[in-house]
């Protein structure tokens, strides 16, 4: 299978570099990812600046701009042959919940879907990074399962895997997007010249982590496979909706 | 009510002015947006770097960051109330269909809802840019139905307007996210240095532009709302995922 | 006088502000400034991707680059008419000694000199800025001299203003750069993520503050005006090196 | 010796790659190189985000800034000892005259000199680059040199270095800046959604590249060896300057 690669942690993190070995073994695997980290990039399209790639002594292509750059560009223009798939990761750490609408990770695997093709992202859930191999044997799983189980036009995989070996596992989990709590209160603090600067902190803790979740799932050693809708409508209100708009 | 007004195309858009002066004839406005076109940023977050927030003449805050930071340092920090709505726009031409996950606009509206706030995100559907006015009628009307009628806790409304007299409006229709051919292929070009460089170009055309669309509300004189929901779960595929993932 | 202003603090800054107040009552001025802070941009260029301009509000324009970039851009291609003077300034904070080589604000100087044009750089010296009307007067004091003694065509002018009333300032001196002690140590510290980062710091302190430097005029409550070759070839040893260097 | 090696190109660049082989047969060589091309970067400092840095598989330290943030950082912060000789390149293309004062390569340079280190900036002069390890031999010729005839503690050298064979150079000469004629006039384009950009073009011609210059050197097949004084005061006007400023 001819596979596009990328992720949003960089061309250089540890996790894509472990995904390229384990996919290449088994299918024709091409790399393109950013040049910088870019966790936190969500679908951004570089509209403003012009995109340029350069090859790596490693073969792996690099972008200056986001993952769904990358996979634009590769898809749209760059490879003479169009992808079988698009895969992106294997991400330093969990896209769970609330995640999912911030993560390029995520974002590579939509655009993929947007130029029509299949698409899973996947991430690691933990910080540490001890068994990357782990989460790059469960891709190789799922896509020899999307073989006889395509995926709907409109859908995505979103994988995350715990950090463990993969013969501890304790299996697969089909999962919905759990919740995060609202993520602790930015703090002003100062930068070295005694102006005011805002930091991101890390994520909010759990908020809805009840069984059938995403979190739920990683919480007690599953992997975690939620199908993503990259159609955002809430056909369920539409009828309602119709009623009080139009009075 | 107090309104935080937020935007994609910068503090300096023509379109936030314009919301701002209709809205705060009614309503207690704080703006605050990003320094520089964001355009495409989607959901973005930027947090590799610290955001600084500055006030310019006219008492709009504007902010080196995205959308999304923006309503995130405004919510989570900056101001000293919490906002009762999140409002984004009136972005510079239309976002419909596939436009809704890049957009920028729309994600500031998508991160106020992650703050716990209701928020609509409006367009208007045109790049000329005449009747700005008729858009904030729109927003208007929907705020003074949304009282009685609150949005569910996962859902924005995505409102685009056609660019022409608020009169001669057709009405408003509720709609569903129609699709976007895939995008023109990207061209490889030159910088003045001889350098290879890629630019995106204009989106695709429409491909699903059937009734019930916003593509088809909009080329008919409606306003379209669409309701978002910001959980992209595929409920729908869960139960049949299981089983064939677990095979 | 057609005099074009440009800064390194950007378009919003107070400095720059009461600069073109003062200016605009004898002269001609046109506002070409960074939209974001730029200290310490030196002479970049943006050679990668493209500038773009817009006017605020006040009549100002706006760039998206650096204070070499705003002055390039201006006298090259965007102003109808060639400006008889570049000014940059007023700088928040002085330029003495080392920081010179560093300056957004004495780059844009040296960038109206290689355009051809006289230039001068002005900074007042002391982070509070409460007197920015007095380096005003400094300069249209300076410019009022220029008329008889024209700048020779490497040199521009790099002022430095005390932060008090003009009635108190003790005179004007022509002054060498002095030298300031390296910097201050990097040292690492965490972002929120607990990745690793570096800042800079402020400046170190003066190592060459001795009488005829810009330092001491300071100081001592004089204006400091340093001429500044904008050739940087060492003169003095090229005859000995070429002993040495072909042996 | 112990060398701290950086460019502006950016790591990745074929000529700090050829540079780096020929030194490290002599020498202790740590690369430390912006992530991105820095060209035109100038003396710019990284002062309002913070660096990061990171190895990469070649050994190799990559940097999220400018030339001159490499140094500085390599010198006051991360290298355990300090090293000996600061050089830089080899740069794809000329810095000759004008170039000097905008060049990332030469600023990389400069920064080591105020660190207190001798420095070399070296470029090939030519954007072909057949023959960087003629440019990385003179590099060696040079450095065995300056053992016996150390830098004025204010200077670095900017060497030139012709695209061609190492025995066919003519020779070297000690040169001194020529001058570029005013570059050519920025011209208005369009990015692909009709807003209007302007990109910096290629450099001007010669306008000074008589005899004694660097133009004329390598116009002639010889190395330029130019010494850079980094005080930019222009000692020859002081004592005039004063006659008329105070008057």
């Amino acid at each position: 299978m001819k596979i596009l690669l990328s992720n949003d942690d960089s061309v250089f993190a540890k996790g894509i570099h472990a995904l390229h070995e384990a996919l290449q073994q088994h299918h024709e695997v091409t790399v393109i990812a950013p040049d910088r980290n870019c966790s936190g990039a969500s679908n951004a399209l570089s509209l403003h600046q012009p995109l340029r790639i350069q090859q790596l002594d490693n073969g792996f292509y690099s972008v200056n701009g986001t993952p769904s750059d990358c996979v634009h560009l590769g898809v749209n223009c760059f490879l003479e042959e169009e992808p079988d798939l698009v895969v992106s990761g294997i991400n330093h750490g969990a896209n769970l919940g609330d995640d999912v609408i911030y993560s390029g990770t995520v974002a590579a695997a939509t655009e993929g879907r947007y130029m029509g093709l299949p698409a899973i992202a996947v991430s690691l859930a933990s910080h540490e990074g001890n068994y990357f191999e782990t989460a790059a044997q469960v891709v190789l799983d799922i896509i020899s399962k999307l073989k006889h189980h395509p995926l709907p036009a409109n859908q995505i995989l979103n994988v995350n895997v715990p950090d463990i070996p993969y013969a501890e596992l304790s299996g697969i989990k089909v999962t919905r997007q759990g919740r995060r709590h609202r993520a602790e209160g930015m703090q002003p603090s100062q930068d070295p010249f005694g102006r005011t600067i805002y930091w991101y902190g890390p994520a909010g803790a759990e908020q809805d982590a009840s069984e059938g979740t995403d979190f739920h799932a990683i919480a007690n050693g599953y992997c975690s496979v939620t199908p993503l809708d990259v159609d955002m409508t809430a056909h369920q209100s539409l009828e309602e909706m119709k009623d009080w708009l139009n009075k």
